[in-house]
């Protein structure tokens, strides 16, 4: 038997390769690779860094956007990657059984036989256990919730060694203490996952998409907050501002109204239901002032109408050449996501960044993608901390769905008070050591 | 300023009424009760509980089922039931923040007055604070989820005296650990819930409820799946058997079939929306070999329908003049409803108990309720325990929404395992004088 010493990969190049994410930010080398090949490999590194006194990052797609995947130079990286069997499919139970390398793509392809979606969506192909680790959510969130609503039951490994099965794969439980929502957006801070039983949802029979234009983002949320007061059966409820309208126009040739507006899916369980549905939404928006009203029925029409919205990110580098990129991620109420939308507009234009926003309306969730330069960056740390802050002082929240990791440990106790203090001691109880991704989100 | 101790009230009375639980089970006289009129008085109870070593229970609405109410003699009791200030409703971001002794019933009714509804339906009038502290559910989870999903923030007491709010009022949040989740359900065992910020949806503009009967009970189960996997708009999914209906059929002079029936509600956006649904939803039973299908449209004939299923405590009782009642509350995947159910049938057989089943099958949550004498309650209470272990050995949870209390506390272990250890910790780490409810959920 090989120990984890023999086959840590600590060759340069293996290294510098995960000295970076997704964002572009980039640590310290790590003191090696271990790539997971099962779970005897897990628990043996945990053995092997418990008694070397070595901490741990776990990776698994390596999609973070907020710096979890880090290093300070002292850890050693634990690759899940490669544990990626789906275990089992149930179209009985709607869950799946898969191990954290599990891409959710890959979920999807499986679960489409049965007629069921993995409806947690963040964008990237991101692996299910990353997604459970930084409590992913994403566009579908306004109808089926993120990853605490879709997690049953996790396996996971903790600092002392002891493999636990945290929830049951039921419905409810009111049994013991919720550790699967206390893992889950943790980060690898308080244990490793291993195993996740996730719930699945049946593909809708019908589904429209819109995209609707609006001559101020003020009455596109007012039209959205109304939508989800009249319980209209929207799946995703996403905002888009007129710069990223232009950009996306440049970038793929189209001719939209360049001004804000909402893109939505409907679902419904018949052809019928689904037009009532548009009717309704159609009338709301005019009611609203809606400029644009534009329609997808078919699969190829609303593949091309989200195409928009997907390619909008790749709309806005081509819209800026040799940009790098900081996206915020804050989260406020219904009634202040107006508000903050003017405030970012109000302070990229004090600061002179172009910047652009596209938000999960739905869940109050607002990115704004700020372009900088070496000379700018200072400016766009400058906005990013500004609209954290109008965030916090609205009651929202600094992280909607990235987390908090390393780049937004400095408004923990300012959002959180004395339940930091809280969170310190739980991380206490379960890694007295400090072995599991010592630094994310707490000191 | 009086103390605490000015203030216990000790009279024999006061104290023997708060040895009792909805159940009827009773526990030792508590050394005496705190009616908390506001959160400085639940400050000074833990600090004085804490320099005088008291332990502290609790008691909202006093509807707990599972002992989490019942003292063994050392105990205060913190009656919060008179905290319950509705503090806010909010018709934009769809919240209401409480004080803990709010009942639903109350907050139901100045939410209507937006046209909102809080959706958590556990059939008692619970106090919210008590529901999140048990982690209630109800007839209503399978569209709405409990109050993991309906709670977004909590102000809690600790045992340090800290006040900290858990989760922010807002849709979603990645933001530190989740321990806003770990409160709930963790029945005043790890801090004291003084105010929460809940969710409020929109009252459905357009309802129907249905009562169909099937030949057999693995027959109303499939078509409840059958339905979950076709993605209809049920809002409630309620099993209820044949010797439910009988009870019923004699309570309230109706002439149902006397065959296993599911009572279902349906939510549409509109009149035409809902009777596509209706009609889909007869097709689909018609398939599972339904015998007989009634729906209400208007609302009184929904009421009615309803009424049905919420008197058939009182039907069983009129049933069982001069009996006790025992009711179980596991929760089993659904591929495993009808084997739980057919199992409780064979052991009520075996053991001579006239059990009856009425379950939220939307979520795999099976009560039985079991009338027993003193004579038979040694059989009762073995009927409940190879309840609980057959829903263990097929993946389900010993509590679906009662929660452990003392009752399940026997359970924890054969449904947690190596967790069970880790809570002991999280307790350990939160409260480690053991102030907050001892005993209760863990030894």
């Amino acid at each position: 038997m090989t120990t984890v010493a023999d086959r840590l990969d600590i060759r340069a190049a293996a290294l510098d390769e995960y000295t970076v994410d997704e964002t572009g930010r980039s640590g310290r080398r790590p003191r090696g690779i271990v790539r997971a090949a099962d779970l005897d490999d897990v628990l043996g590194t945990v053995e092997w860094a418990r008694h070397t006194g070595t901490p741990i990052i776990c990776r698994g797609a390596g999609t973070s956007l907020e710096g979890h995947l880090l290093a300070r130079g002292d850890e050693v990286v634990l690759d899940l990657s490669a544990l990626d069997t789906i275990r089992s499919i149930s179209p009985t139970d709607f869950t799946a059984t898969v191990q954290p390398g599990v891409t959710r793509t890959r979920l999807n392809a499986a679960a489409a036989a049965y007629g069921l979606q993995f409806t947690v969506d963040p964008g990237a192909d991101a692996s299910i256990g990353g997604m459970a680790a930084t409590n992913a959510t994403g566009t579908t969130t306004v109808r089926y919730g993120g990853m605490h609503a879709n997690t049953l039951a996790l396996q996971a490994v903790f600092a002392d060694g002891t493999v636990a099965r945290l929830g049951r794969a039921v419905r409810k439980s009111s049994s013991g203490y919720d550790l699967k929502d206390l893992l889950i957006g943790s980060a690898g801070t308080l244990g490793i996952i291993t195993e996740l039983t996730v719930r699945l949802h049946p593909i809708p029979a019908w589904q429209r998409a819109l995209r609707i234009s609006f001559p101020s983002v003020a009455d596109a949320v007012a039209a959205a907050v109304d939508m989800l007061g009249q319980a209209l059966p929207v799946t995703r409820a996403e905002l888009v501002d007129a710069t990223s309208m232009a950009a996306i126009n440049a970038y793929r040739g189209t001719r939209h109204p360049i001004a804000p507006a909402l893109f939505l899916d409907l679902t419904a369980t018949s052809e019928e239901a689904a037009a009532l549905d548009e009717t309704e939404i159609r009338a709301l928006c005019t009611g609203h002032r809606a400029l644009e009203i534009v329609a997808a029925q078919n699969h190829t029409a609303q593949h091309s109408l989200w195409e928009d919205r997907h390619h909008l990110f790749f709309a806005l580098k081509a819209r800026h050449p040799g940009h790098r990129f900081l996206v915020t991620d804050t989260a406020v109420p219904y009634s202040r996501i107006a508000d903050a939308v003017a405030t970012a507009e109000q302070l990229g234009a004090l600061l002179d960044l172009d910047i652009a926003v596209a938000g999960h309306i739905g869940d109050g969730n607002v990115h704004v993608v700020v372009p900088y330069t070496a000379e700018t960056a200072e400016r766009a740390r400058d906005f990013s901390d500004q609209v954290v802050r109008h965030a916090l002082s609205v009651g929202g929240t600094a992280s909607g769905e990235h987390g908090i990791g390393l780049a937004k440990k400095q408004y923990l106790q300012a959002e959180h008070g004395a339940a930091v203090e809280l969170m310190t001691a739980v991380k206490r109880a379960l890694d007295p050591l400090g072995l599991l991704n010592p630094g994310k989100i707490l000191d």
